[in-house]
């Protein structure tokens, strides 16, 4: 799908509710309509024109008109008025990104629209984001793959041993994900020993590994914009029972979320396939996050799976199943895949971290 | 100076303003005014009382009791509306971020607090970050101290040399800046050799470093929240007769920029100061970006200096000086420093970045 087809959807929304253009301030959602990734922009999309209007300023001549080359542009600092001021010649209702846009900002549009109709349309863009185009999904599927083979390679070289501390395997683990062709990381990287993995977003430290912990690596690639997303929990030396137990409860939570990801289910109800098997087994209060979240050009975007969210997985979503079960003070264990929601067709997933989830005890 | 001497400087503002209290949501000035560093929350700081209210939810509950023993807590997901209904019961005036609560956040917070009157208090807080207190500088030095000790050690391990990519120098950079005490980077490492080094914000490339060119760095390293920010141009084998021009024009203008860091100083009288040397030299369109900025809690923060800037530089505040001139095709350079601009009684600023500034050929 080319980024016009994107926007072709988007002018299809438009026309429904019923809004002239729409103007588009989020600066991730300017990216996914148009191409451009410059620190300073908007977009204006017509619903009865293909031809957006990309404004920026003069920093990114050149590159506006190479990343966004079926765009009209317009060089203006200040982006948002510009284009209202633009759109005043003809559109009569103009959505905005109200969820976006801050109150003095709304106060400039409003100063350069007079005579339009500014209307709330927050979250239209992130409700197209939802669905992955095939191009995205091979992005993302290369951001996996850069995590995979990093993650194989941390554990083939021997970086995970007693004795070394949560950043050196954080430093170590980045500085791979980099070799393996990422542009960066997509989020501060999660190493978590010990008690420390009962912590559901620990921070590293210099805590020294050793024999007997758990060690929770919460982590991902970035590439081309997109993020990966994966959590692996490893045993270093021998795992207790305790731990084996854990461990499987954690790994059989998880292959319920995933097998609960077809499309059409109700958000609340794919949570609930891994909550409940974690309840059942009297941990529920040691799960305290929803099961997933969808990932793109951003590490946490639409759709949130949780108890109390409200939609059903669409087919082509990308989305993370990472439940958890944290024991306060001894350790945790979180086990997260990245997966693309099938279609009605074909409903299986497709699994895009590879990574093995078989307890891996480190010896 | 304590946390709560801070919240003692905005709450006369707020008693000067006519406000009974200020609603403070932007993250990085709750941190300010609380020591709270988690990633949902919002501050009640009342002009009458001492002790804030700090709202944020269950996943911080530990955290903030430690970051912000002296603060009232209060546990709610919506943070912003929770601090208003709380505020609803005595408080009349009430200031709050309008150029960072959104249009839809606005909305909610009007629902939460019938009969309150909000009042735009847009950059209250900001002004008062642009003075640092002593432990803010001390942060600030450790930052560029560990900023200083990598880029010594990138030069004397011979990474800076032909044959290495951009990419490779600035991972070595930055794994530097870690092993002397940084606990990230200040921002994305610019390293751009040859002509790249006319594009002021280049992005690092596989692009390899040549004999001849002029290697530009940009960097900065984070400590504690705090950002340094400086700039060195090197060149590598011997320099052509235009670079030690070019580099000697910089440098010129630079040491002229910094010794007009002086409080009560006009912003744009600094800035002129450096961008009058590089005028005089035939070069003004070459140098297209503003003499400096603040730095702190933000990598750019108040103030700007720049020819168009309102205001004079305060005693205290923490800013850098970073001219460039960049020849379209050849080349460019750029020198930074950051500084802390002096006070009255001792107007010489204290220079933070102290690597040397004298033209570095890497033979």
């Amino acid at each position: 799908m080319t980024i016009s087809a994107r926007r072709d959807r988007l002018r299809q929304r438009l026309a429904a509710a019923d809004l002239d253009a729409m103007l588009v301030t989020d600066l991730v959602n300017v990216r996914y309509l148009s191409g451009f990734t410059g620190s300073n922009a908007a977009l204006l999309v017509f619903a009865e024109r293909d031809t957006p209007v990309l404004a920026t300023d003069g920093r990114y001549v050149t590159q506006a008109a190479a990343q966004a080359p079926d765009a009209e542009v317009v060089i203006e600092r200040a982006v948002g008025p510009a284009l209202v001021a633009r759109a005043a010649d003809g559109v009569r209702r103009l959505g905005f990104e109200s969820h976006v846009v801050t109150v003095d900002g709304f106060t400039s549009l409003e100063r350069a629209g007079a005579g339009v109709e500014f209307v709330r349309a927050a979250g239209m863009v992130e409700r197209l984001r939802e669905v992955k185009d095939a191009g995205e999904i091979a992005i993302l599927r290369l951001a996996c793959e850069a995590a995979d083979a990093a993650l194989h390679d941390l554990v083939a070289r021997g970086c995970l041993r007693p004795g070394r501390t949560e950043k050196e395997v954080r430093r170590d683990l980045e500085s791979l994900m980099l070799d393996h062709g990422a542009d960066g990381v997509s989020f501060e990287t999660i190493v978590a020993t010990g008690s420390n993995s009962a912590i559901p977003h620990h921070r590293p430290t210099d805590a020294v590994l050793a024999a007997g912990d758990f060690v929770k690596i919460d982590f991902g690639a970035l590439v081309a914009g997109y993020h990966s997303d994966m959590t692996r929990t490893f045993v270093l030396g021998s795992a207790a029972d305790w731990q084996r137990e854990l461990y499987a409860l954690v790994a059989t939570a998880q292959a319920a979320g995933r097998a609960a990801v077809v499309p059409g289910t109700e958000l609340s109800a794919v949570d609930a396939a891994a909550r409940e098997v974690i309840a059942d087994a009297g941990h529920a209060e040691h799960f305290g996050h929803g099961l997933g979240h969808g990932v793109g050009l951003q590490i946490h975007e639409a759709p949130g799976i949780s108890a109390s969210a409200v939609g059903t997985l669409l087919a082509g979503a990308a989305v993370t199943v990472e439940p958890g079960v944290y024991l306060p003070g001894r350790g945790g264990v979180r086990i997260e895949d990245t997966l693309v929601v099938g279609s009605e067709d074909a409903p299986e997933p497709e699994l895009l971290t590879r990574f093995s989830k078989e307890l891996v005890v480190i010896t």
